[in-house]
């Protein structure tokens, strides 16, 4: 019996808050409107100067409608089952028959391409079925099967529709019947994770305990010895693509078993997914060394391994993690799926241990790295989110060719496009938790929902200035008085140091701070007004020292938004610039520039010379050292590159 | 007919002059009592624990003294030339007969297996005759013959053998009969120059026309079009493996004809062997177009692509140059042998344009980076020579696998040991240039020698504090009196601001300074002594502005020397010490450290913190910036790496 059957499930939340953000509203309407169109026809290969996805291709070849050659890479199917989880989340807040048709037909043509047995996975199915789960290492199989089951359990949630439901659980039948620890499957397990979290989301859809059974051993048989991916490349005579760097199977998360594993290792996006699916297990099971492992994880991976906007993997290689505050701003991957997966780990660890740094975590990440992932227009969409760019060194240095200084059209791999969307479509969901008897805020975007105390529904509806301002106004509606059946807690953003508290205007004298929470303890009624005024401060931050990167550097934050230089406001050479930590930083609203953003401003100095561009070293002498006092401008990060080409940072120097 | 046949060559000066100093005098006698032998060893693959060579084995294979296949790269046979080439530069300054009678066997060996038509590489020899120049782009076949040319001329030099000297000429004869514009001649040129400075040291021996015209003919030729590598590549079906990068065919200095050629690029020691050729035919030639790209290309290259340790090369792609002002310390690659072309670039140039810089530049990279290159013991190499390391870094961060934090006991391409090697053991021939009817000192290294002033000879003799201080004693020689002959001019190194002359103790008031040079106006008679007093303080530097790797930092240099932090003396986290302009840095001699060095001590912070180690960003305070006083201790560079592992650095934050 789950040991969290009394919450709310992220599809359940999600169906039943309505946002009514100016600010996300805006993207999550342009995914909507723009963003979702644009994928659809970048998967049917439709858009100009665009690389070619082939995934709607390959299911038509699948499904024997056309004939042809597998196209993309061997997960190409992934990038349709995410834009249909997308594509999903939008009609719970808006419903389109239109698109609903559309989705019907996606959804018509992905089961036609299923085999008698269950099977579903047209990189095999036009390639060889005899071949199928013979490379769970790299072949993405499971990987697909995982972001299916996820579309599957969106679309059934939004519509009611079981066709996709139904095909995804015989196919986890099929998985089933293959792998295992049981005499004569394959004791495997995904070399990409995400099926553990889709898993325990069929499972609270099916309540069919095979489901969540799976989920626990692709957990728990993960990195056991023998090595099961060792085993399937001896047996295959393959060779071992990360053996000679620093990565080997922790790029797979797979060099130990995942209880013993204490670092945030190998590949981010996958170890962000299997973390995640672990707090979803632990949270079922109640397993204590699971949620140990959490913990652990999550600790060394905020602690010591994100940057400040929310960006996680400090190295193209292997898309990876390195190593304990090695947070490099210019050669960072950062991956927008990254912080995507960072969102989906934060919001599930609210399950194992309710506190305000997961919706901390939650925020920077949606504020920063994934809203900067793509363009003002919701055409153009980073992979690498960069904390510090020069465009020359991204086409003259391969160190830095990962980093593009502009958004793409599309990528030949196109998992963060599709990723953004969902995540965005689905931001209902992750506003609240509820966990126990109590219904936690975790972020102050403007919506109106339904939510319970002990089980017991009450309405809420909450106005918010974020992330320009901090005022924030919730009401409740309810149709008994709320006393005694739990407390509403709300998220004191780390980032606030002073704040007002009141309900219907009084300061709020009775409530509880913990763990970055204050939980109210005074009853509450109908019709009651609680609002919560965050002071929003521009703030210099700066880095723990261990984070040689950043080392005698600043870095400006106003609320939850991390800010930037760049170019295009203060010239070139963003290293020649530096700020004192006594300057005064002042906020200036600007509503014509980059859909309207809070600028900040402030005197800074600009290392000039009188240097010959052909006098490489000199002696440092005041002269050599002169600086002018020049006016520094900010924009928020995840505006960055809406205006061309041009330099970025994030830190600067202090002086 | 040459224009520069009044001019000592390179091998007559070394031949001529013996290195007496006791800084130099050390290194000189570390390569040829441990270097050379242990490097023997390494080329018979008798070292424990380190790569093998495979060189002496292909030698004896190809010979059809033993049976096996060919090992190693296939530019292995360059190794033993280098070894030979610097074996034979000792027995110039230090006969040996033991030493003699070894080299002539290794020649024997290398002779054994010519074939009957002059070619010798053992890769094609050992592999099928019938591929031979069929691979010009990657297959290093000329390069190994330039470096077996360079050794033939050392050897005959050192020996007055002409054993592999006539060899070597029997195999340009053969390289002349399928190479060159001639109808049925394949029109190609090196994919790694030296070929070309090597035929010219031929051309100075032989006086043969034909050698000195194919030096000139494969540099004219380069990068014509039709492109040659390209023509190669499409006849043979082959992929382009810098096709994709930025590199492209400049990575081969091939993109454009050498006279085009405006930036240093690509793959560095290939650029500066190349651009040393030039320099060499542009000398004997007198072509002032090609005159003219070599000063656009050393401009280039030590304006703007230059460490201030004289490393050349920024990224480990392609070991190549990147961008102007692009100067990475960390990921930087300034490989020792890039360092050693610099050396016979800058050495080239001073017959084109006679200029101080261009000893400036040689003192820079001799002292520092080449030094480096090898342990104070001799047996361990630096391949490449960072001015940062991290040695967590080096291991997990793959952007840093290429920099090692401890010296190397040989490397599988082993090209770095025998060219500091060869470096070393020729030193004598770089203290003076003897061009035009002048005579130039460039190198305050003790050593006696003897030089020609229009041709007419004398003897001189220095005693050098160099690079502990700068205290320099010159003694002259001479039947007669040097009035009218030419001038003597001494190199004021371009990092002293301040310098005493003085000829027989009073104050030299009639000399010239001309481009770094002071050219002695005096009539110099036998017996004369001319002191020279550099001044030689600690000296805080700086970088161009547009160097944003050193934006806001300072860099150490004593004379010639720069300097390092190592964590050995200053802890770990160097990225949190600054040092202050205004700083006052005092010497302090240790005899006992790392075989005695000048240390520099100052005053200097360390940023400490209260903060838990979980803790990654905070607001920035007094208190999260809190800094305690240290006492920075320097060593200089070239003696890093020597005390165990640590980090280590060039650039401190200034402030």
């Amino acid at each position: 019996m789950s040991n969290r059957n009394r919450t709310a499930t992220l599809l359940q939340l999600c169906g039943r808050t309505r946002v009514s953000d100016s600010f996300f509203g805006h993207y999550m309407e342009l995914v909507r409107n723009t963003m979702l169109p644009y994928q659809w026809e970048a998967l049917q290969d439709r858009v100009e100067g665009a690389a070619p996805s082939f995934c709607i291709h390959n299911f038509k070849v699948a499904a024997g409608l056309k004939t042809g050659e597998f196209g993309g890479y061997v997960f190409q199917d992934s990038d349709l089952a995410k834009w249909i989880e997308a594509a999903a989340y939008t009609l719970m807040w808006h419903p389109d028959a239109e698109l609903e048709k559309m989705l019907d037909e996606a959804i018509d043509l992905v089961v036609s391409a299923q085999q008698p047995d269950g099977y579903l996975n047209t990189y095999y199915i036009i390639n060889g079925l005899d071949k199928w789960f013979t490379n769970l290492t790299d072949h993405h199989e499971l990987y697909c099967a995982g972001h299916f089951i996820e579309a599957a359990a969106a679309y059934y949630y939004a519509t009611g529709k079981r066709k996709l439901l139904d095909a995804m659980i015989r196919y986890v039948d099929c998985i089933g019947r293959q792998i295992g620890k049981e005499e004569g499957k394959l004791p495997g397990y995904p070399g990409h994770e995400v099926i553990e979290m889709a898993l325990i989301k069929l499972y609270e859809i099916t309540g069919d305990e095979k489901h969540r059974d799976l989920a626990q051993y692709f957990i728990d048989e993960r990195g056991q010895d023998p090595l099961y991916f060792e085993e399937e490349r001896k047996r295959a005579n393959r060779g071992m693509h990360w053996a000679n760097g620093p990565l080997k199977y922790q790029y797979y998360q797979a060099g130990k078993p995942v209880r013993e594993q204490t670092e945030a290792e190998g590949h981010s996006v996958r170890a962000v997914y299997l973390y995640s699916g672990m707090a979803d297990a632990a949270a079922e099971s109640g397993d204590a060394s699971l949620k140990e492992a959490c913990l652990r994880l999550w600790k060394n991976l905020t602690r010591k391994r994100m940057y400040i906007t929310g960006a996680i993997g400090s190295s193209a290689y292997g898309e990876a993690f390195t190593f304990d505050y090695d947070l490099p701003n210019d050669t960072v991957y950062g991956e927008s799926c990254a912080s995507v997966g960072l969102v989906f780990f934060a919001n599930r660890m609210m399950h194992l241990d309710p506190a305000g740094e997961y919706g901390d975590v939650m925020e920077k990440a949606l504020y920063n790295t994934i809203l900067s992932g793509m363009s003002m227009d919701g055409t153009r969409f980073f992979y690498v989110n960069p904390l510090e760019v020069v465009p020359e060194a991204c086409r003259k240095d391969k160190n830095k060719s990962h980093v593009k200084p502009e958004r793409q059209k599309w990528f030949g791999c196109a998992c963060c496009p599709p990723n953004i969307a969902r995540m965005l479509t689905s931001l209902p969901g992750y506003i609240y938790t509820e966990q126990g008897l109590d219904a936690y805020v975790n972020l102050y975007i403007g919506n109106e929902s339904t939510l319970h105390l002990n089980g017991r529904e009450f309405g809420i509806k909450m106005e918010s200035g974020f992330p320009w301002n901090g005022e924030v106004t919730i009401k409740i509606s309810a149709k008994e008085s709320l006393e005694g059946w739990g407390r509403i807690a709300f998220r004191i953003p780390g980032w606030c140091k002073s704040y007002v508290a009141k309900k219907n205007g009084r300061p709020i004298i009775s409530a509880q701070v913990k763990k970055g929470f204050l939980y109210l303890n005074d009853e509450l009624m109908d019709g009651d007004e609680i609002t919560l005024d965050f002071a929003m401060p521009a703030v210099k931050m700066c880095a723990n020292p261990r984070v040689r990167e950043d080392s005698g550097k600043l870095a400006v934050m106003r609320g939850p938004l991390v800010y930037c230089l760049e170019e295009a406001d203060n010239g070139e050479l963003l290293a020649n610039l530096r700020l004192s930590p006594s300057a005064e930083i002042t906020a200036t609203w600007r509503e014509e520039l980059l859909g309207g953003v809070m600028t900040l401003q402030s005197p800074g100095r600009r290392m000039i010379s009188s240097w010959d561009e052909d006098d490489l070293y000199r002696p440092y002498s005041a002269e050599n050292g002169y600086e002018e006092n020049v006016t520094l401008t900010w924009i928020p990060y995840y505006a960055w590159a809406n205006r061309g080409e041009g330099e970025m940072a994030v830190w600067i120097r202090k002086g």
